[in-house]
């Protein structure tokens, strides 16, 4: 690990991002272009949100499946929207098993085309319905200016694609995977977000709406976390999905369709990373506890080793991922930064003199704050000792986005102050697509959301002075 | 579901497999040429498996990584017989975003290439191996004649990548990783292997040694179920895997890979399976058991379901996988062979008569047995009850191969053997290449393995009566 500093989250987000990425292990960018690798304290971290947030769809009556890879270009050109929408990113296949195919195959960049195509075999009665389907995948959107985990041509994600026989409850689903998103966010990765639906303008190609979850990440910038698409009839206008109702009609079937990725390990670097490296939520922390030992010689060593082995068999009896860091050619101040790189949440000192007074220096990675702790007593206070830290890090977030939540007074006001400090900006807006496209232009924000259902504001457009129709939370976004 | 009898396994193997992966509703083919839609009931044995078997792969000291699925021609061409081996197999990616690209990418067929040519820079010294990583993730290569699961041209696997600092270390990580993937087939999927080598060639593109557990199908053909390969130096020196060792010399490191896949779903129905359909392993199956209610009214309905549903509670409190199946628009009879044919290990059946006395009758699908037992103890019993099933599949399968592994005493009568009734040939084999080829043309049968060391059999070659210098097991495999 290099040991020169970090830079400072103030001096430079960008670069300290990059750096702390690096330094930490969780990626690099692989040899094809917007391509990643994903290292083992990276790929950890999203199996333990992928673990807490397969539990949650299953727990809501979803099944999981698996949809292939490659998609016949003639199939993902049948809706006009969401082929417009993602025809400039597509990777196409024209060569496989050694000679030009006779229908160029594209890479899905989602599955909806796909998976509506399929639906329209697997529906023909309202008893058929809902289909409440998920999966985990890859998938690839071509992008020319990538960044690791926030922005790749390939991602892991799961995206969940459902059918239903009205609208309501379609839309229903919609809310109640958004609201899964919400959970995962906050209670796992301890990222507060706004909930709320996109504008026309920010919508998924081929969707009615798209609802969102948006956090603040420690620049002042905006990340959408995750999305959940009511997708009306349109796919099941396009692909054909028609089931027969109770009455004995045909209908189209109502669609939803909702994502989180792997972006979201970039976000957790983001909200709530520091300027020694990552703070991690224990929750997903691929090491929850790091106990490391002090000493000058050799009977020093076997005197802590002979406290250190059994402290750690304790704290992972007791469910922690705990590791013993004995490795014999770093020193301890080396190891201390580099778990403090890794974002540890728990670190454990052992020296000489602890274990003659048969205690420990506990440090939180939260605050560095240290506290002596009987070794005795280590293994069962850590799980509430974890649960706190998880709190403390989401009340701390939570505390960062209220203080960068501003009501708009003025659009000056608001033009300099998301160019100077960032962070969401509430204020009426018109309705109108081109007066939204031209506050973006003026000032690189983007409406994150509006609210669920229109909410008259009782102030004009913060832009045009028209009257306002809705609420807007403007930002600037990843 | 259709109600038609399924085609016997005598009389058709090929159709009643095709018809029970349709009828239980695991897979079906996708749009794109080769490809597959797994659907819930095949997806979940997918999961159970993945796991058990990660949990292993954990457990044996590797961690989890993602290398990305496109691979840049180039690299993909650095190690000679590897190239040689998949690059007929690759499916060719030669537009993205638009527009020609300057090189072509590959789609992974596996991912020896990319995970190489990055150890390069993960490894400089000795210090740093092992590297003991894998990754789950789709792989794909170009498959002109398909079968569902068994040979498709994208499936899902998982790849393991270790690289070592000497060849003994190699070898035995190739030989531990051989082990996991027997345990997870005879343990989890009731499948019971042999393992042993490959012959060089049968050997993956670019190994030293292939190791192998293979499995015998209710047909009398083998099925290859996992793979370990050892690969020697040649990846490293392909790919400049260089590092110091501990007396300050260059040396290229040693690697292994080893991959267990989704072949493994269709393993599972052809080595339990019977006329009825599926009968799964209880530690797989995504429905361990099924409660059917039977009633003629109202009345019946209502007192059946007042001690159906607790007695659902009580088992999945008990962490059973349990279904209560009230759907309203089938008779018994109809869910009885839904049932059979996915292979739920238990059925209860649950009518007024039932509920009265306070017994319900039980069916294993393993042999259609019947047995009163008391509701009160069904769920305390029922761990147990399944444990049992599973250890019984198992044996009943051992059997089988155990009747179907013959000694070879004349060509003449393998040969006549291996066509009319299948199964394992075991005989003493000169080694020769051109020998083997020649009995493969004659017998449509393959040498599956040998022993991990040689072993005399002190018998001549079953084919040119050359002094015998191996002990060869032939079949005719999938």
């Amino acid at each position: 690990m290099s040991t020169d500093k970090l830079p400072t989250q103030h001096d430079d987000f960008p670069a300290w991002y990059v750096e702390v990425v690096r330094r930490a292990e969780m990626a690099e960018h692989g040899p094809a272009k917007g391509s990643m690798i994903i290292k083992p304290h990276g790929y950890a971290i999203w199996e333990h949100t992928q673990r807490a947030l397969d539990d949650r769809i299953k727990a809501t009556g979803h099944e999981n499946v698996y949809f292939p890879l490659l998609i016949p270009m003639s199939l993902l050109e049948r809706e006009a929207d969401h082929v417009e929408g993602f025809a400039p990113q597509v990777a196409v296949v024209t060569h496989g098993g050694g000679e030009k195919l006779e229908e160029p195959l594209a890479i899905r960049p989602t599955s909806e085309a796909l998976v509506w195509h399929t639906y329209s075999r697997w529906v023909q009665s309202y008893r058929d319905l809902p289909l409440l389907y998920n999966q985990w995948n890859n998938v690839l959107r071509w992008e020319m200016r990538t960044r690791l985990f926030l922005r790749t041509s390939e991602f892991l994600w799961q995206e969940g694609h459902t059918a239903h026989a009205t609208s309501a409850e379609a839309m229903e689903e919609a809310r109640r995977m958004l609201e899964v998103y919400r959970e995962v966010a906050e209670d796992v990765l301890a990222i507060p977000v706004f909930t709320g639906r996109k504008t026309a303008a920010e919508r998924f190609p081929g969707a009615d709406e798209t609802l969102c979850i948006e956090g603040l990440m420690r620049d002042g910038k905006a990340l959408q976390c995750g999305t959940s698409h009511f997708l009306g009839q349109n796919f099941g206008r396009a692909y054909d999905v028609k089931f027969l109702n109770a009455s004995g009609e045909q209908e189209h079937a109502w669609g939803t369709s909702w994502g989180f990725t792997t972006r979201m390990v970039g976000a957790t670097v983001m909200a709530h990373g520091d300027d020694a490296g990552l703070r991690l939520p224990p929750a997903v922390a691929p090491i929850q506890v790091v106990i490391v030992p002090i000493h000058r010689n050799d009977d020093e060593r076997a005197a802590v080793t002979a406290v250190a082995e059994p402290l750690r068999a304790r704290l992972a009896e007791a469910g922690i991922r705990v590791r013993l860091d004995d490795r014999e050619q770093h020193r301890p101040g080396y190891k201390f930064a580099e778990w403090e790189v890794k974002g540890v949440p728990v670190r454990i000192e052992l020296g000489p003199r602890d274990v003659a007074s048969g205690k420990a220096v506990l440090v939180s990675r939260l605050d560095g704050a240290k506290e002596e702790v009987a070794i005795d007593d280590i293994a069962t206070g850590m799980a509430e000792r974890l649960a706190s830290i998880q709190r403390d890090l989401f009340a701390e977030a939570r505390a960062f986005r209220e203080a960068n939540t501003h009501q708009i007074t003025s659009f000056d006001e608001f033009a300099r102050g998301v160019d100077e400090v960032g962070g969401f900006w509430v204020g009426g807006w018109c309705g109108d697509a081109a007066c939204e496209a031209d506050v973006s232009a003026k000032t690189k924000a983007s409406i994150r959301f509006l609210p669920f259902e229109p909410v008259d504001p009782g102030a004009p457009c913060i832009h045009c002075g028209k009257p306002g129709i809705d609420t807007a939370t403007w930002a600037r976004a990843y």
